[in-house]
């Protein structure tokens, strides 16, 4: 099969570089950013150009955001080949409840679904040393079984990876990340302050069936995504809202 | 009422000085970004610290995303003193269906909804030169609206006002954008290339009860965003999918 791969953590990060090498023996193409770009979400480049370097064989560098390499990778470089699957990972970290409005690897894989092609986003939860093969392997498992079965509509599936030993994998719902909500204030060498936002570690609510506590029980998480934002229960009760307008 | 507003446009734009003009009376404060952050989407700076500069009474610029500038406003700025609605635009230009998945407009009003604060995102859908007094105006009397009801759980709307006259308001679904998917490729003075993401302007699916057939119309949507990106539907038929693991 022929696969896109991406990422946020950079074209020469080594989650995708594990990524590539167990996908062995499939049409293995490289749109990546060209450096770090965690937590730079679904942002697009609209406002300025795009460099594109090839960097190797199938391989090319985007000075821009996880959704610029993915759209290039799709629009321009394999345009008129379309890959079987995009998969962006994996990344170093978690990316769980939340954190998928956030995370440029999801939007990587957002940004695909998008223009049409099935997706799978991969984290691996636990902290450094990363080791990847594990993650890589099963992202492989998986986007085999999505391609041998391929859904009508683009497939979206964010997945996670516990550190150490893996149970199993479970299809679960988005969990719910409880944030400090801290802002830390430091003074520089010249008095001003300046701000970090959040403090420690986030926790999460527990509860049956979402990606949280699959992965903290030691199994992967795969949570299928849908991109429709629209409330719709919500739709109808806002028609009593009756705004006085004009 | 206590008004946080902030925008992706930057501090110093016209469309938030016609919102703050808008909410005379009301207790107004604005945190917002330093500069244009146009399609920087749900970017938060974790991995760089944040400056905040007091450029007036009750306003701040932050040197960050629009995302950063509302977590910044309601953790640290008015920090035990929570406001009743966030109002984030008035973004010049529209941000209607899949809009909202790289708006930095619509992003500052998502930030806010998670912090659990009622929120508006509010854009112009017409050319420039941009009249933001009508949009202001209809702004203020839906926030009037929500705060005087408050539903229990954080309200997220995302309001397009249409260009020249006005003939109503609309609770409204997400419709569907058409992108050309084009990549335009320049070549610059020393030869080498670059490229641009997009062409022309996109249009979208003409559909009844959707946001950009309401504006097109000449009405103002309205549409209540979640922020749940479970795909619950599909959960269950995954199960069947059984990937070949380990």
């Amino acid at each position: 099969m022929r696969v896109l791969l991406s990422n946020d953590d950079g074209v020469h990060s080594a989650g995708l570089a594990a990524l590539a090498a167990a996908f062995e023996g499939d049409e293995v193409w490289v749109v990546a950013p060209d450096r770090e770009q965690s937590a730079s979400s679904h942002a697009i480049s609209l406002h300025r150009p795009l460099r594109l370097v090839e960097v190797g064989p199938r391989r090319f560098a985007v000075d821009g955001t996880p959704t610029d390499a993915v759209y290039m990778g799709l629009n321009h470089v394999l345009k008129g080949a379309r890959p079987d699957i995009v998969v962006s990972g994996v990344n170093h970290g978690p990316n769980l409840a939340n954190d998928v409005l956030y995370s440029g690897t999801v939007a990587a894989a957002m940004e695909a679904a998008l223009l049409g092609v099935h997706a799978l986003a991969v984290s691996l939860a636990g902290p450094a040393p990363h080791e990847f093969g594990e993650a890589a392997r099963f992202a492989v498992a998986l986007a085999r079984r999505v391609v041998a079965n391929p859904p009508p509509a683009p497939l979206l599936l964010n997945v996670n990876v516990p550190p150490g030993p893996v149970r199993g994998y479970r299809f679960v719902r988005l969990g719910r990340r409880t944030y400090g909500n801290e802002v830390v204030e430091k003074t520089d060498p010249r008095g001003r302050k300046y701000y970090w936002i959040g403090g420690d570690d986030p926790g999460f609510v527990p509860a049956e069936g979402t990606d949280c506590t699959a992965v903290a029980g030691g199994y992967i998480s795969v949570t299928p995504l849908h991109l429709d934002l629209t409330n719709y229960a919500s739709i109808a009760r806002l028609g009593e809202l009756g705004v006085e307008w004009p």
